[in-house]
């Protein structure tokens, strides 16, 4: 037992993984070993949760039998739609509502009853969760437009159908594979804040719903999601502005400040994952004709590799391209968090199969700084 | 940075606290340095609560204003009591409807669009959750039964009103004084799983809700809370057999059993609060005439100290009492946990409170143990 104070943890290893493996000094990320650029190109997001979930890549069989059985499950009960509605109307935060909607989802699932040590059991339920957490984020943006749910249609991939439910309309073929190469690209990321506190609650072997609703919750803070969130509105910013994007993060940097979606704590090269976006970002601006958010985010990038950051180690990192993406699909900014949540519960269901294959509950300790014999004063001494 | 693997982060220090301190040896447990023994006898729950989050004890007229302001604060939304009760109709089990139902309440909190970084915030927000979780739970349990919810009474304390909201009789005095023990006994143990999760979820500076929820999570798993229900259910497996609680106890061990509610990672010695429960059970059985489980968990106490359990630092932890307090109070054994939480909310308010004034994200790491290099093939020659 060591006496030294581990800050944050940092550093300190509690596990093995399998899982994903991220080499920062030449930007190179991996699931299960495979590099995430090929996943992200050549499988779609049910092959790589299939992969995560079930430790190699699908067949042909299975990967079909997969998608039908995640597509079988996106309808959600009318009782917990009702509750997105009633959130919706109360005007909750996005995130908010997809940890209260999620957390009730457990009441109706079939196998709420079920040994929540069984590991078979904990892949049904976390199946049935990521099938249902697009339908009800959808249901929930459109109940704050006023528009009714739109039923899931399973001829669709999981991308495919979530932008179907969010706006009504069948997406083309460039947006159904930037959002399916987006929730690839974030399906899965080691021991972030999210995933370690997944694991934490499945280490008291909790059902996997509380350690889902956990990973939302942490997920939610500003420390952690919600990058992306700044860069957009910083491009919003500048767009108001009418200045050029390049003299205005200059007078940004000038005046002390940062520029959002730069650097990043393990990567010190571009991040992988902002290349494959910015390469989906300029497919999407060609298809609709309008590159305005690829133009500024470029340039900004251009001009601060120009003045050295990607030399220090400071470069894109896959904020810096995704709120771009979604602004093409008309996602409003505060969804993009809950984005962030339906893809990465893919890795938090992992982490935590993973961990309670080999389980500890996780306790560590506190150094105690207070004191240990005060007197105690009847009240009315006080 | 090591490269030796922290299994479950036992040992490890994480960070400093002064909200509690346990000394195994002795079996000594303080909040603030003041004996729990003497603040479960001497101080009510809102007052432990005042010293955990204000660091103080309070005088008589701090006392007063807060929890008059505690007490303000016990209605819950209509909203939230309709989901209370469609999930009892649902069969929900009540530590998953609890986490649900604390999580919406976050969507009416007056403080809802207020910064989730303030302190002040934090605390308002952990107030109302904390004065809510006892209207919620009567509610769910009422429902359960085919009854209306009880409006809480303002003039009756935290504990007496929640045992008056289930049942709609206003307890009488040693009731009222032993819920208050109980929940004073449970509101704080250091870094347990729960607690823990609180704070990896505050670390990411995630709202004050998200933690608490989180909390609720990790107490509902296996290894977590619970062990009281499982001593209950011994008790009743004795009565119903018909035999001698110590007879049964031997059979029992020489079948290579265990016995629920005895021993303890850290106390190697009676558990305090176990000392106190057992008093109280004592009055509760003399108030009532029915001393049938005082009677069976004495005689097994006994006959494990004789046989030398003590002696190896196998002795009663709080769950070998509390069940049988809580069933004397007519209170079913699975809410035995969620009271759990609706004591240790004020733990985990305070530690996060704590932990975010010097705030560093938890985020540890794990060896990498998996491929680094490997081969994708397209799905069709697979």
């Amino acid at each position: 037992m060591s006496d030294e104070l581990k800050r944050g943890l940092e550093g300190v290893l509690v596990a093995e993984s399998e899982l994903s493996h991220v080499d920062g000094q030449v930007g190179k990320l991996v699931y299960r070993g495979y590099d995430i650029e090929t996943l992200a190109r050549e499988a779609t997001y049910e092959e790589v949760l299939y992969l995560l979930w079930h430790g190699d890549l699908p067949t042909r069989a299975e990967l079909s039998e997969f998608s039908s059985g995640l597509a079988a499950e996106r309808a959600v009960d009318d009782d917990v739609l009702d509750v997105v509605v009633t959130l919706a109307n109360a005007g909750e935060h996005p995130m908010a509502a997809l940890r209260t909607a999620t957390s009730m989802l457990s009441a109706y699932d079939p196998d709420a009853d079920a040994e929540a040590e069984d590991a078979d059991v904990s892949l049904r339920k976390g199946r049935r969760v990521t099938a249902k957490l697009p339908t009800v984020l959808a249901a929930f943006e459109r109940a704050r437009q006023g528009e009714e749910p739109i039923e899931p249609d399973p001829e669709l991939s999981h991308a495919g159908n979530f932008l179907y439910m969010l706006t009504g309309t069948k997406p083309d073929d460039v947006s159904e594979e930037t959002m399916d190469m987006a929730l690839t690209l974030h399906a899965e990321h080691g021991l972030n804040a999210s995933t370690f506190t997944a694991v934490v609650i499945g280490s008291t072997m909790a059902d996997i719903y509380s350690c889902i609703v956990g990973g939302i919750g942490a997920l939610s803070g500003a420390l952690h999601g919600g990058a992306n969130q700044d860069v957009m509105e910083m491009l919003h910013e500048i767009d108001a502005s009418e200045r050029d994007p390049v003299k205005w993060a200059a007078d940004r940097r000038e005046a002390g400040g940062h520029i959002p979606g730069f650097g990043h704590r393990v990567y010190k090269v571009k991040d992988p994952r902002a290349t494959i976006l910015e390469d989906k970002l300029r497919d999407l601006s060609e298809s609709d004709g309008d590159d305005k958010w690829l133009r500024y985010t470029t340039s900004i990038e251009a001009y601060l590799e120009e003045e050295g950051l990607h030399e220090k180690g400071i470069a894109p990192n896959v904020d810096f391209y995704s709120g771009s993406v979604y602004d093409h699909f008309g996602i409003p900014m505060d969804l993009y968090t809950p984005i962030f949540a339906m893809s990465r519960v893919g890795g938090w269901i992992a982490n935590v199969l993973q961990y309670q294959s080999e389980n500890r509950i996780l306790r560590p300790r506190y150094r105690y700084v207070g004191e240990t014999d005060a007197e105690f004063v009847p009240i009315d001494e006080r």
